[in-house]
């Protein structure tokens, strides 16, 4: 990555792309079922995921599209494009009814709310069928924890959590995600003109740079800030470190021998 | 721990009394936050929980109840009766209404979604009251994966996750819980007449000793053969095994050189 411009060669997406198809049909198999299933916002993120898992799963992938009275109205037009053209299975749920059973005036409860009722339909969608909960949450979100926990942050398994959203938008024109979708701004779609880099105050060319820089290549903060504007830097580190409980189990007082989350800590597919 | 039977001195549960509150204290502390909420379902778990929080917190704890139209009458009065012996602040909120507006018929999938419903609400008063959301599940139900992955397992801390369901009766003796609350038998309430117990097909006191074998003193299956019935030994290591993503974060597709829950591996608290 150079300047905030992410230059990955078709080649390198084609190597991607095999990997994370093979990623979500052997992560979902391996635990005995079939099926996948995703939340489709109209936003880039969940049609990349959506693409990747229907050629994983073929007619075992189902998209759910979860609008409430805010969502902006292009969002479902922009989701039912995306399933036509790569030919995905969808079903609409409209989280209105349970957003006027509990009536919250804050905009920002009111988003994480919503985000929980679409969490909360998606599994309990995913037990009707017999499916897995495939996430969509990128990684600059997760790591500046610009999402809501237990809602869309909540998944099974997460194809595109090591991939920076600047790098998103570029797989996305590989895969072949429509311009609708590759153009709109990035936003949680929570309430109506809700923007991402309007609300974190620096674009996703700016941020992800800095990430890169101290996630994978792990420059220190006085390598990053000969680098990067001071502000940005401070503004970037600040972030990941507030929002570390984010990427963490829920902490368990420690009292005995082997203790979840502390020392007993299998991976995820133990078997007999 | 001999024939289920748990013996532990008072003096054993003063020491883990006061580091319980200690832990309660310090981890909402650190976050620079006061306060703390829990549910309160007229359980046993969550009743041992409520009264630490309250001696760790004071008036900056408050208790949640979120009964629905199928939990058993007596809940409610049984969680109000722990609040007037513990002055503990309380307020009451049906989920009710939420149910109605996304209809379940099927009984362990309403339950998983009420569970969900209760962890958006105790989510949202969280933000409303700038507090933290402390976890009421004990180690058995974690190790048996016999609660609602991100329902009732999400929390921000949780005291009582290393204590197995035979010690938190012993300990809700000790603290002095209501004898209404600990003679009931053992229930997720998420429907009339629910029986954890039934529904596992063999009762705590019979599963705890295997766990703990197990989990804490690292016997082999062997081991446990020898020591305790052939299907229960079976039974246990299926459901610790098989629910052991419920005791992960979401997997993600590994990219590049830090990737969380693979090698971004910080601690909760860590700090600029």
């Amino acid at each position: 990555m150079e300047n905030g411009q992410w230059k990955m060669s078709n080649e390198k997406w084609e190597l991607i792309e095999d990997f994370l198809i093979r990623f979500i049909y052997e992560e979902i198999t391996k635990t005995g079922l079939k099926k996948g299933i995703c939340g489709l916002s109209g936003g880039i993120d969940s049609a990349v995921v959506a693409v990747l898992a229907k050629k994983a799963l073929g007619k075992n992938f189902k998209a759910f599209m979860l609008p409430s009275q805010f969502s902006s109205s292009s969002s479902i037009e922009d989701a039912k494009e995306l399933c036509k053209k790569f030919d995905i299975e969808y079903e609409i749920i409209s989280i209105e009814p349970l957003l006027n059973a509990y009536k919250i005036e804050d905009k920002v409860r009111l988003g994480n709310f919503s985000a929980r009722m679409r969490m909360a339909i998606l599994y309990d969608k995913s037990a009707e069928l017999n499916a897995l909960v495939i996430g969509t949450s990128n990684k600059s979100e997760l790591m500046l924890g610009y999402g809501t926990l237990y809602g869309d942050l909540a998944s099974a398994l997460n194809p595109i959590g090591d991939l920076y959203k600047s790098e998103i938008f570029e797989f996305a024109k590989y895969l072949g995600v429509p311009e609708s979708i590759i153009k709109k701004p990035p936003s949680a779609d929570l309430w109506q003109g809700q923007s991402d880099e309007a609300e974190l105050g620096y674009s996703y060319s700016e941020i992800d740079p800095v990430l890169e820089d101290f996630v994978d290549n792990r420059s220190t903060k006085k390598e990053l800030l000969q680098k990067y504007d001071k502000y940005l830097v401070e503004f970037v580190l600040k972030k990941v470190y507030q929002n570390q409980f984010k990427r963490k189990l829920p902490i368990i007082a420690k009292l005995k021998s082997r203790t979840i989350g502390h020392d007993f800590l299998y991976e995820r597919d133990i078997r007999l």
